[in-house]
């Protein structure tokens, strides 16, 4: 089975060799071959997505991702900024399905800004839909405004769009995972003011006819955020579009206080995926060997889990996590009294440990 | 000075009752004129925004509101359901510029889910674009998918744009709100993404040239959803479209756990304004004589300070509201141990007393 890793700028490099560690410590034999994305394609060939870069993502059974992106790379014309290669590779290797848990470890239940009582034990799966939506959607771009009282002056425009069929799939994959969770789900959508989420509401309702174990509720995007700051453990599984769940992810996974610790997924109709941490690059401390490992190496194991059909070593591989937790070491951005703080490669060799 | 006042459904009318009382008690003579708005609307003429409603506002020098929807509308069509009164009135009044405070009075920090001290203390003020973006843009509705892979089957979809003259204008109000505070701007924007607002960070990065003394930075509205979850006191004002600042000012609203606290202005460019608590509604409450009026009476002081042109008076309210909070007197939503728990008509009474 091969492996496309791809570890991209900041502290990418780093933390994607602490989860090629771990997968190499499991007595598999993954062929893995790296390749340069983000701002190291831009440098390697002049674009953030080589083509050989491409090339490999689409022949791998799966891709393993570091992280994107350095203030460096600011000033160039959007095309070739790093965030692009990620646009490409979802696009391109129809990576429609988003899946990013948000779970607070109770050992960093302090971790959190929310008061304990209303984080400790989180466990929401936030399932994206990845390919659509007015992140994709023609046509977009800058024109002379066509009508209205602003008509004649510039504008910006983008198009927000769903059809059926992309609808249906996504609420399929996130009815199937609430299957296998607690047998609820939350589609959010802004059907009171958009004709695009008007229709996602009537087709999710429509395809929850397949699946009558499962509670379905619908709720606006606004309430949404509002209810995961005021009762986030309230949700089990959350299915929304590509921009809702853009922010609505990332304010779930900051309500854990420890982002470095949650990876994702983003599947196609055939279980191939891209797997890599919640977190970004972190351009300020590349380098110096302190980034948390633990989001990547647990994007490793859901790799395991839904592209290589190897569920046991994913299981293995997130139970020496919890070990490393219980043990107490910690990184710095999880640190606290009492625990002992390690480097990116000690956290990595703790694993590893943890894996016998 | 004329007032349109329409309280709308659900807790509405009680609060807005409340409100009419404090300004009533103000020593002023205010010519008030109430119609009915959202499913008072419907019921009355078949219209969640009657044509007489609709006149009274427009020729009024400010629209005081209270709250519309009811789970009893849910099964309208789209056009005839409560919230598209709010819609409406703030295209026909041009309410372009949205200012939401979100404030966490002293007294009230414990009813926050946050920690003490990552909200005490919180001030920020949300400037939300209001007749623009997707919320308005045309083209929109269902279709035949004209292209791509699922060409032929049924799509939803719908046109953000913002125009410069859109821009400037909202641009300005926020610094100038800024320049009044602590000289700090966040605009949140998803330029990485869409073209509408890599144009609104251009536009808004020209207009700060004319604002030297405030500082401001640009956002993507993910990391603001984390930002505001992480250390929402780093923020002074933020500034954004019509989508985004519907989801951002909810989930900054929430992190004050007093959401019955919080007051609103929708202003035109001559500051005729509507003003509205920030809540909802709430129709599970209505008519139990036990909903909080204080963000409706907050947002009657926002009036009298926005556009009847009597700061005094609005002092007045606000610090009479602080007064009875110091008093210890709370409605049921923000009800702590060792406060005095009172209905809607005695918080009402003791504003009205604290203003002597
Ligand atoms: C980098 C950016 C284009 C991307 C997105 O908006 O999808 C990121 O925020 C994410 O969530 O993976
Ligand atoms: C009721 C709805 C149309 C409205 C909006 O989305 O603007 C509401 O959420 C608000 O923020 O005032």
């Amino acid at each position: 089975m091969k492996i496309a890793v791809l570890p991209g700028d900041g502290i990418g490099p780093e933390i994607i060799g602490q989860a090629v560690k771990v997968l190499n410590a499991l007595g598999e034999s993954f062929e893995m071959e790296t390749a340069p994305v983000g701002g190291a394609g831009y440098e390697a060939s002049g674009h953030p997505l080589p083509e050989a870069t491409l090339k490999l993502a689409l022949e791998a059974d799966a891709v393993l991702f570091g992280a994107v992106g350095d203030w460096k790379y600011d000033k160039l014309d959007r095309p070739l900024r790093p965030e692009q290669a990620i646009l490409g590779l979802r696009k391109n290797l129809n990576l429609f399905a988003n899946l990013r848990p948000a779970i607070l470890y109770p050992e960093l239940a302090g971790a959190s800004t929310l008061k304990p009582e209303v984080v400790s034990g989180l466990d929401i799966l936030i399932v994206r839909e990845l390919t659509g939506d007015i992140y994709f959607g023609q046509p977009r771009g800058m024109r002379e405004c066509p009508d209205g009282p602003f008509k004649g002056s510039r504008e910006g425009f983008d198009t927000m769009r769903y059809s059926e069929p992309e609808i249906r799939r996504i609420a399929h994959v996130a009815f199937q995972a609430a299957q296998k969770r607690g047998k609820r789900l939350t589609s959010v959508d802004k059907a009171n003011v958009l004709e695009t989420f008007q229709f996602w509401k009537d087709i999710v309702t429509d395809v929850h006819k397949e699946y009558p174990d499962v509670e379905l509720d619908h709720m606006y995007v606004d309430n949404a955020a509002m209810q995961l700051v005021r009762a986030p453990k309230k949700f089990d599984v959350i299915v929304t579009g590509n921009m809702f769940g853009d922010i609505l992810s990332d304010a779930a996974a900051m309500l854990t206080g420890s982002i470095g610790m949650l990876p994702s997924a983003s599947l196609d109709a055939n279980n191939k995926g891209l797997y890599e941490p919640s977190h970004g690059s972190a351009p300020d401390i590349a380098g110096k060997g302190i980034a948390n490992p633990l989001a990547t190496i647990l994007s490793a194991a859901m790799m395991l889990r839904y592209s290589l059909n190897k569920a046991e070593q994913a299981d293995r591989v997130e139970n020496a996590v919890k070990k490393v937790l219980a043990q107490g070491l910690r990184t710095g951005d999880i640190y606290e009294e009492g625990t002992t703080k390690v480097g990116t490669e000690q956290m990595g060799d703790a694993v590893v440990k943890a894996l016998a």
